[in-house]
């Protein structure tokens, strides 16, 4: 990492006093002591590492940390308790790059239908299955209140901490081995994904994008019919709150939809980089 | 690559059968020959790749169709081209684990602000300007109407095709050459994001500013609403306190209040300035 910093001339020190001048917030003194564990949780956390998952971490404090839910930190103040959210960041960034390195490298489908397929395999219903098969779901740290929350949080909750945990083997044991963890309960599920048509749901995803950016449902429009009975091709639009969000064209007015929807999405996912439609997440934390 | 599918009992081609047997589109027998380039564009992509990014690729028609954009395809029908959308999408995982990486392993902010971060380092124009610094603007295939498109749609294509070089990079160069373009290109600007505030959320920053100098909340209004449906442009202003302090236009609500909000911040940060010339201190906006 520091020849990376050296090479390309990046001065973190500057960069972290700029941050620190720029902070709008003041600085609080923070002179709690850093988290310990006991041995005996050392230990669980330890051998189920070692034998569910064949990892021996050289800090298995990381471990911990990535089954460690935000509403654990808030009922522990004594305390300073490290929680999931930032390994989990990293986690999905490698989640991202190996889905999309095995997708890209093993077919030739054109990049909408890749992008499907990557949603599929990464949704929180696949990650989710995936943590609960590997079995740490006992070992996630929550309040006590999260406990008793709903199955929905439940279920992100217990997905998030898949990709804390993927960040946590990438920090310990490198790439390659994150790589593995991936192909071992995400990508092996690739098979499943195509015969379940798990992927086509474009739809649904995007009326979720829209109620969520836009408060709105998308609207379908067919723009387009051409061709014979037997051959129609569609062109459809998508249009969410009077704005077109997608194009689509295909052999039924499904298929356009779907297109069209995948366009959307692209859309959504788009914005959400470019501007911060972090606005949420930024607002909690100040 | 085939390790971890032979490792993990991947079965592609039982995966690629169900993949043709789910297909709703009737497969169509392309029977073009792929695209072949004159030695003079080879030499000119293999040049400017040697010469302006210190590149040789082993194979350089993937850095062509990096350059390659899906309107160019449309007009060159006897071959068989590809574009660069496949492309786009690997290189877009890298860019992001790339990026991730470096703030995670360098900063200790929570997951929100390194969110906020990224996508300011990543966003359309971040990437568009490296684009044009490299300068392969000019080796970008476009069809003849794209050319005389939007500056919108070019500032998307410019940087759609700084993902598709970065895939290009990593395919043909591996990993740590594609992370050396992205740290000599896009985390070489990590101090002028943080000194520019680009990072920040317009609005809810604009927000704290408000109540720290005013004690107020900003309110949005919709002063202009023009052009028709699918092209509306609205005007905004940002009133605190009973005084106008920006106007933004947008093509949506959100784009406006943001460009509205950025001009109230640069409105606070003169005052602060100002403020501070008088009185001797620093910086108001601590």
């Amino acid at each position: 990492m520091d020849n990376y910093l050296k090479k390309y001339n990046i001065d973190l020190e500057t960069i972290k006093k700029h941050i620190s001048e720029a902070s709008v917030k003041k600085k609080i003194i923070d002179d709690r002591l850093p988290e310990t564990y006991t041995k005996d949780v050392l230990d669980e956390y330890s051998n189920f590492a070692e034998e569910k998952m064949g990892i021996k971490f050289n800090d298995i404090t990381l471990f911990i940390t990535a089954l460690t839910h935000r509403s654990f930190v808030n009922e522990h103040k004594k305390f300073i308790v490290e929680h999931n959210e930032r390994l989990e960041f990293l986690g999905d960034a490698i989640l991202e790059l190996v889905v999309s390195d095995f997708l890209y490298q093993n077919f030739h489908e054109p990049e909408g239908i890749m992008t499907a397929w990557r949603s599929a395999l990464v949704r929180t219903e696949s990650i989710g299955a995936a943590s609960e098969k590997i079995g740490y779901i006992s070992l996630i740290r929550l309040s006590k209140g999260e406990k008793l929350g709903s199955s929905r949080t439940h279920a992100s909750i217990i997905a998030d901490c898949f990709e804390a945990v993927t960040g946590a083997i990438y920090l310990d044991q490198g790439f390659d081995a994150a790589k593995d963890f991936i192909y071992q309960h995400i990508i092996c599920k690739m098979d499943e994904v195509i015969l379940s048509e798990s992927w086509r749901d474009a739809k649904s995803y995007l009326q979720e994008l829209a109620q969520k950016f836009e408060g709105s449902t998308p609207q379908y429009h067919v723009i387009k019919e051409e061709g014979p009975d037997h051959d129609r091709i569609f062109t459809i639009n998508v249009v969410v709150a009077g704005h077109n969000r997608g194009t689509g064209i295909g052999h039924s007015k499904q298929e356009a939809q779907s297109a069209a929807a995948a366009e959307g999405i692209k859309y959504y996912k788009k914005q959400s980089t470019d501007q911060s439609l972090v606005t949420g997440k930024l607002s909690l934390i100040k």
